[in-house]
């Protein structure tokens, strides 16, 4: 049965007008971030006039009164007799790190590029990432973004899975594993705090060589040289064997960084590597697993990213797809966890098909 | 007294968010339009399944995906067993010429430059403008822009201001003028229009000297040389006369694009041409004259395209301060229509102060 959609038509103009002046807001909003002024009306309950809010973040009169005023539409300042103050809206968007995090990486890694949504999904590709450099994909290229897209891009990773990690390795312990076989794992980071974790694991990391001089660098100067191993591997050259022997296979926020078709090959590459009694362990944040629409929003909206920046061919995923493709690569389910970290992870317990 | 919010914390949130992923929303709306597939949306009111939609326009499945998963989020679609079909908001997106001629606008001018909206209000210049040249002002350029940003530009302009100008013909001819004086008269289409109407009136077009030659040659087009003259000036040219004479003086949406200081000059200079009997009329949209929320966001959400396009210094104005700027200049408001047109104008009329 069809819902019934209860907004009025008037509601619903503005809610279209508002898609429309969207990048307007957002830099508003961003601008009164960069100035302060955020912060500022945060700490003023009792609200500031216009002239105050120029004079305190130095800035003209004018400057203030444009923000102020598209503020004001937005719904992200309130105004009482001459004086602002934050609205709820405003006061998640000065003191909420999911919606900063998520803020920043919109602005310094994905804006620009994002014009050129059109284009990378008529001809399969990034073209957004043209802004940054001549690239295929923007993964090996990550050391290289001007510093504020760097730093936005590695908070915005870190943000989510970094949450799960620790929820994750207790779950992973429970299934009494001696060895890990770390797929995709990029500066070290999951490798590091499970063998600080459990002194009984060793753990192998593989990823793209340029990748793993920086996980070795990491890895030695936390003193676990003994424990974690390394095996440098472009994973998207499908000829290549995936190592054999490990317990556990983990991916964390791995396998939503390729094309259907790859992450289905892949899978089945995994599956050829395993033995009966390994299991494959992948995290991912699912867009349908939420308790709250505003993690889902933030999981769906980041798969533009992936189309116009990233590789134009990956997306987030809800269950339904990611369940898909691990069937279709002759694994099976074995349990779900959901719920790990913030924007929470699911966990998926996978074993060989027999 | 304070206004109490009756937005919950979650919702309050989730608004955040929305802004935080505002450029994403916008350029997947747009590229749903761009692909025709609000279009064909609208045409199948049972709802089209992803595949269908891939296929219809000509995408990729995994294309299709992105767009619709946001476009979900966003309450932009909406999905019952795996059909997709156009929301109230994704109607208004689809039919609404207001909203669709903001988006052109929004996207083809704005959406580059308006990456650098903070610095243009530090730097008190429009440093978004960089992305079509190294202009001071946006205005002598407009006839040079990119097609598409000069079509969105013109089709944004003449959106709002045309559909004031027959009524406000009929308003100034009942204040039975023999002389008009059209300041900023542009591409002479005000005067064109109300010459055709009112066979005994004489127009003079005021303009930059660039804009005066296409006026000219307009005017000829129209066969209505002989009742229409032309006065090239720079206006912000603070030592040049206002020529003298008229019965009225008329401005649309002209002195909005002007700082608050020259803004006033200029109105106290078009005061020193007037005699006792002459009326200068000033048409603008005042964001807060408007019957509806939806009209004052799109009034106030402009400002920002002067800030980081045009010129760095002017904005949309509301009546408390354009009735300021009308009195320090020493002319008293006589009377004011509102409602003239869409996005409603108030024309303003107003005489010399004694």
């Amino acid at each position: 049965m069809k819902k019934r959609e209860s907004i009025s038509a008037l509601d619903a103009q503005l809610e279209a007008l508002k898609i429309a002046f969207a990048p307007v807001i957002f830099q508003v909003v961003r601008t009164m971030r960069e100035f302060g002024i955020l912060t500022l009306l945060d700490k003023h309950k009792e609200g500031l006039t216009l002239e105050e809010i120029a004079q305190k973040s130095d800035i003209s009169s004018y400057g203030a009164k444009i923000l102020l005023e598209s503020a004001l539409s937005a719904s992200v300042v309130l105004e009482d007799e001459g004086r602002y103050r934050l609205s709820k809206i405003g006061y998640f968007l000065e003191n909420d790190t999911m919606v900063k995090t998520n803020m920043e990486f919109n602005h310094h890694v994905n804006y620009k590029g994002l014009f050129e949504l059109d284009k990378s999904i008529k001809e399969q590709r990034p073209v957004g990432l043209e802004v940054f450099g001549e690239w295929d994909t923007i993964y090996p290229h990550l050391g290289v973004l001007p510093p504020k897209a760097k730093k936005a891009w590695f908070d915005f990773d870190h943000f989510y899975s970094d949450s799960a990690f620790d929820s994750s390795i207790e779950k992973l312990k429970a299934f009494n594993p001696q060895t890990v076989l770390d797929i995709g794992g990029n500066t070290g980071k999951f490798s590091i705090r499970f063998a600080k974790n459990s002194e009984n694991i060793n753990l192998t990391i593989l990823d793209l060589p340029g990748q793993i001089e920086m996980a070795q660098k990491n890895i030695r100067e936390n003193g676990l040289e003994d424990r974690v191993n390394f095996f440098p591997l472009d994973i998207l050259n499908h000829e290549a064997e995936i190592p054999k022997g490990f317990d556990i296979i983990w991916m964390s926020q791995f396998i939503d960084c390729f094309s259907k078709e790859d992450a289905i090959k892949i899978l089945t590459r995994v599956r050829e590597s395993m033995d009966e009694n390994a299991r494959l362990c992948i995290l991912e944040p699912l867009w349908d697993k939420q308790r709250f629409k505003s993690a889902s929003y933030c999981i769906i909206n980041t798969s533009p990213y992936f189309t116009a920046m990233a590789n134009g061919c990956s997306k987030m995923f809800n269950s339904t797809d990611l369940f898909d493709y691990i069937r279709r690569a002759g694994l099976e389910i074995e349990e779900t966890i959901d719920n790990l970290g913030v924007s929470p992870h699911t966990l998926v317990k996978c074993k060989k098909s027999l």
